[in-house]
């Protein structure tokens, strides 16, 4: 604490995003990332844009960017935002389309970034149980709302929600911002794109983070009308007018432009996902379905912080949550075969199956 | 606007950059890049950064670019912030650190975002004249104040204050953060940095756009008491948290670790930048004294607006300001002389000199 500080710090709770660690031979399954890397044509498209034109600004406005989105996803570039990855994206939705005087509604149960967010802009909230089995119901989100915000599918859980889910809520909340963040949806979900023409009030966030092999890079985007896209680039202007470096914007539109690297990848993380969710299964885990690039597991004899204790003195490292319903279980990133089946054996090892 | 905007969205005014034209053949002289290429070996580190590695996310924290700028200047890597350009560490030091009940105070004239940082924040300010001659005055910083920002040098003017000037305001507010900006201080100006051991409420921001030549790159940073970096730290924490990619960190730290690259750089600048006033001079501008990468200038018989169009029908780019007390002055970057002489003769054929 310092007298130096303003309100808003004293009263903050950072974000902890999970741990980076500095050693090798690490089995790395805690914070989602690709198992595999990124396309060549990203990787060539970065080693590009390293010369004599980084001493100049970057596009501002990213066009080339927002028209390869566009292009991609069959909107218009003024459907398209782009930011300093996904995290940044929804800081900037949270401070322009979510903060209002009725509270935003969100799951109890989700990215855990949704209620800093708040405490960062000062918006009321309202927390939404998720059921007995982990799912959103849409209808616990009619009522009074300034806006909505879910992932789909959620995390840590990895369940997905159906379209007509995503509708019945637009429906009932046809007033007010709904805030589908979609970080996950390329291993197996179905986009709410097909959604915006018909809600004006829809907006959708992506990243290049998890699906694209980019974190290192930090590009995210959000999907949305004119109205929402340009509320977002009114704050974006008033925060740092290039968040995306020459690099950033080179690599990401090298990427989008590699479709079958794109399905290949995102196949070979489901094909591994089914894997090991059947092998957890079998050692008596009981395993939510996922449609993300990460599996939520518990097992019904093992604590969830004794089991990523005993994880990680096997040098394999996921992720655990210690909060209310959820402390029982691990967030497993999928990784390449080879090391699903360490954590596999690890695992077994542990349990005694 | 929308209804759907957030209250704050409504009343913005979002900063305006410099253009970044997308043509050819253009001297462009308006948005202070440097006119050389950055370090071969940040080129070469980006280029590095630029592999399988993509896929993982970045050290959240920069820790070995922060140890790298805690070693080149004398300091603890608890004393540095790091961010996504300076404008994103000044954006989180408003909102930090600059966001009190009393008025923030910066100058009349300078760089133009800051008003900006008040809006999207609602930060209570107060402008301070410069004087006559366009300088700050220190005795004008005392009083009621939330906070103190100014640039130093400052912009657009140019004009550089002694170290004495700084501390005395230091001096008159020991209560409240002092935030000076010194995006420009490598071009001849004493940094305030010396003064940090003294004054925990001293914070000091810097860039790798300018005399680093990585403006592509968006890497700035802020110096200052571990208590301030604190505060940063949890805003950032609390907005995105891992603001840098991996080709930023790595670039930024190869460009601090290659000192005979920057002095020569720096040096080659101030020699133009000399040249170029001197040769204006003669023109009959009037031609504030600069401690930039830029000049700031006014003819007594030529409007700013109208001199800024001729330039531009003759390819050359300059940035004007329509702004109270110094509409009639252009603010010119430093280009190579190659590039300066192109401007004088077209300055030279517009005012008939």
């Amino acid at each position: 604490m310092s007298r130096f500080w303003s309100d808003v710090v004293h009263r903050l709770t950072p974000y902890v995003p999970g741990e980076q660690p500095k050693m090798d031979r690490l089995v790395k399954l805690n914070t989602n990332e690709s198992p595999y890397g990124p396309s060549p044509r990203a990787v060539e498209a970065v080693q590009n844009a390293a010369g004599e034109d980084l001493r100049r600004y970057p596009d501002p406005n990213a066009d080339a960017l927002k028209q390869a989105l566009a292009t991609y996803h069959g909107l218009t570039p003024a459907q398209v935002f782009v930011g300093n990855g996904s995290d940044e994206v929804l800081a900037h939705a949270f401070q322009a389309l979510l903060k209002h005087d009725a509270p935003l509604l969100f799951p109890d149960i989700t990215y855990s970034f949704y209620p800093v967010y708040c405490g960062l802009y000062d918006i009321p909230y309202r927390t939404v149980p998720l059921n007995e089995s982990f799912e959103i119901d849409p209808a616990d989100y009619a009522g009074e709302a300034g806006a909505v915000i879910f992932a789909n599918p959620n995390a840590p859980t990895g369940r997905l929600m159906a379209l007509e889910q995503i509708e019945a809520i637009l429906k009932a909340q046809p007033e007010v911002v709904v805030l589908v963040d979609e970080a996950y949806i390329d291993y197996g979900g179905t986009s709410a794109i097909s959604l915006l023409a018909g809600h004006p009030n829809l907006l959708i966030t992506r990243t290049f983070s998890k699906s694209r092999a980019l974190a290192g890079l930090r590009v995210g985007y959000a999907l949305g009308s004119a109205e929402l896209v340009e509320g977002l680039e009114r704050v974006k202007n008033s925060f740092n007018s290039y968040p995306l470096g020459r690099p950033a914007q080179a690599g990401a539109i090298a990427s989008v432009e590699d479709e079958p690297w794109f399905r290949d990848s995102c196949a070979r993380v489901i094909h591994s996902r089914e894997r090991l969710s059947g092998a957890l299964a079998r050692l008596g885990f009981e395993v939510l379905p996922s449609a993300a690039n990460f599996i939520f597991a518990r097992h019904p004899q093992h604590a969830g912080a004794d089991l990523a204790a005993a994880l990680r003195e096997r040098a394999i490292i996921v992720r655990h949550f210690n909060a209310p319903r959820i402390r029982d279980f691990l967030r497993i990133t999928v990784g390449t075969d080879d090391e699903c089946d360490l954590l596999v054996a690890a695992c077994e090892a542990i349990v005694g199956a």
